[in-house]
């Protein structure tokens, strides 16, 4: 994430992580502020066994745009919804990727999506994950179908 | 895709599959007009050996979200260009997914970015187009670099 | 309507239905979701007796699209105000449906026009609903009216 | 519809019409500059035996909101594209109508949809209209999937 | 205005009226629930002796262009910030009027404006007024500049 | 006007005050390019017995607010649909004037409305004009229920 | 600034010039409410031996454009947040500039950029601005490495 | 510029330094298909004597973030309009820069204001240049007045 105001709303990705059991690393790394350091940590990700790159940021959100640049990894974006467009920014700065280099994004403040979005992606590979996902989907219905209850 | 009009657009993702040398099938299959066939198609998709669905659609573009309601594969979505608003419609109709079922949205148009993110996600585990992103990455900052002898 | 925290808005649609003493039945139903269920209970409606149906959803809010793709019963979307596009992706993802499956938007939040227009539907086949609406306007301009008393 | 202009659009609402061989009757009538007219016409549509009112405009597009307010007829309105905001003032002036007076609208330019949506409310009470709109969806469904063959 | 709940918007108008010393008569009439009393005000206005209209209205904010049907008096038309779209609606419906119908619309909220367009209007014929307009001018600036001695 | 690019648009206004006998004055003058003729030549226009002044512009459109500075006399704003944001640049610079400096603003090219708006705001002190106002709105009724013979 | 309830937003852009001990003068002067003092104030600043101005407004954001068309001195603009858009029609009347005067916009109530990009200007003929400069950006950077430890 | 798309829109800013006698270099880098190259061009630019750099680009406009996070020159920002939204992805991925690395950001394809910027920039010390945009201004001036003759 581009700065520590975006961790109330990706602590959703921690937790949809921690639920699979799949291993993860959180940073605040600035495109705009570190993007040395960022660069670097970006570039070692996949010797290091990394699957994929969530980033989330608001306004002129060009951090997953930059991560992209130095990784071939996919690199899932999440616009946090910024002080004063409601996250319009945030969305297109992210969204608008131009072609050559993919941007995976998901919905503003969408961080549980971003996780699941990875987990998706490593489930082709891993029957394991899979399974999780298909009990998650199922408990996921069923809570939706036990609102009807309480009507 | 959602319909015939978006072959045209939807040829840069073919074309981007087809130079990496994956393996893939197109289609055209409509949410709202053939939501059966729809559903079949995704359910098979797993066991036939796919790693990726790109859903391409415009308006009230539903075709990615319909099909991760019905897989747990990673989709991909291609926000079409529609008629009357520029694509805007078409945009927060396929990024705006809500917590849970997750869709990958790439930008207006950008087949060619959603094919290359399903290359991506297949390339974390073969080394081969890894290889073959790394080489592509090369050949695109190339060409930006001779524009630079026309100046 | 796709959510449970649709529910304090669609309480309004509820309302207006029994004021006017229309039969109907409350279900909480996710087109991403209960894929299933939902195809289900829209595919049994018509043969219930039902005469329309309202789908209430927000953000990339695809339910009224979906429910119409499986009834040729009229379908009546209610855009949510989301939380961070002030509702325009909720409105744009219902209302920009493709030619072909209809869907009939009202405002966002709008639950009472929604149950207004069912009931609008079916008071050209009901004289005694017909009645009924003439009075609701009446009496809808007589409260109008009387504010002008208090200023 | 408001405006000659419309014309062009709306004959997509007259074509569905008569493929389902319903009577209907086609005006231009503005809410603004033939208001007494327009009254007087809407007035008088329920006791000549018309079930819906279909009404287009574009910009300021009050006339849907204008016709609800003399009828208590089903109102559709039709957004059309305007000349400088893409539809979005056309599609706002219509669809976000206060609570008391519903309009059902469609997508900016939507008149076929308008056209089908007003037979499936008369299709509720005519079962050879529900068999016609049964076969336009099979007939529907099955070119989308012919589109298949050419790819 | 159009709704009781405009009311607080619109005190600033009655303010600034009354601070000119301009007679004016205020009135919550809907151009969709009270059409047929609307109608009858406004076309009384000229002979009554009035000058110009305002008209304030949210949402589908018909109001103004409604008004402007029935009257060649001058219209002045202020949108009035709705709940979920920041206004946008409104001004769009307010302001887009087609050719033939003019509305002089204001800023969102804007009713202090709105009277003041009105008395400028009358200030052309009226040399008391004009005088009052130059000094509320006059303290107008003053009372920006005074701002500056607390810095 | 605040260019010759507008020229075209405002056309529409000239023939309004042309076909209504409307004496009146064209200029390109520019807030931005021009400021101090701008100021010179709108602090004359009272004296020199105008009633009102219509300002166009497009883009950052400061030019109907800036003239509004330098006058009491009613300002009509016409915003000039933009290259690039449709003209929502236009109007929004146009429309959103701060409390105290009122700007009456009307369509994006809406140049033919603001021209009746002006002769409106005449007409309340002129029955000729009043008149000839009444005749162009029967006109224009007519002209809209003579399209329905061609229907 | 435009108006005294700017104040709280610019306080950032004081705060900043004072750490790079900047001198500096702070004015709530308007382009529509004082326009003579304003002219007065600007066109006097070059002289005074200043480098830049920064202005901030709201709504119809006129200030800065008014400012730059009375000098060529560069001149940054901060788009103040409004009350009912966002601060979508401040940064539109502040950016959308017609080409000949500039205006160097920055984020929405982004005072901190405004006095930073002021500093860049001077810091590139001003050796000891240029050293502060790079602490600046390195004490920025080690404050977001620093948030990682927290995590 | 970020591509060789850009060429078009910026020739405008090549056009105003040439007009100036202001020395300057064009390249085409992208910050994502060439971040490295950039970063190296960028970080060497002050010590070659570059006074300030012009950053074009269109869609996710990351070009001017990237350029200010490798330098303390001042950056100009140019969004380049895009293939479906009219620009606003564009600008608004400029504009909204975080706090701490400024962006000055100049109108959709607004790149001859990026040069007098930069030309404004450096007049504050260069007597030279100074005069040379006041001659611009007055040439500026009269070439708007001189429309008038034509009128």
């Amino acid at each position: 994430m581009g700065s520590a105001s975006d961790k109330k709303v990706m602590e959703g990705a921690s937790e949809i992580l921690r639920d699979f059991g799949v291993e993860h690393e959180v940073k605040i790394l600035s495109a705009h502020r570190t993007p040395g350091t960022l660069k670097d940590w970006v570039e070692g990700l996949r010797d290091r066994g990394f699957a994929a790159v969530i980033a989330a940021a608001g306004g002129a959100a060009h951090l997953a745009g930059v991560v992209a640049a130095f990784t071939t990894l996919p690199v899932i974006g999440v616009p946090i919804k910024s002080r004063s467009l409601e996250g319009l920014d945030s969305l297109l700065s992210m969204v608008q990727m131009p072609s050559g280099i993919p941007v995976a994004c998901v919905a503003i403040d969408g961080s549980k999506n971003a996780a699941l979005l990875a987990v998706e992606m490593m489930a082709v590979y891993d029957n394991d994950l899979k399974i999780k996902l298909d009990n998650f989907r199922s408990v996921q219905s069923e809570m939706v179908l036990a609102n009807n209850e309480q009507l």
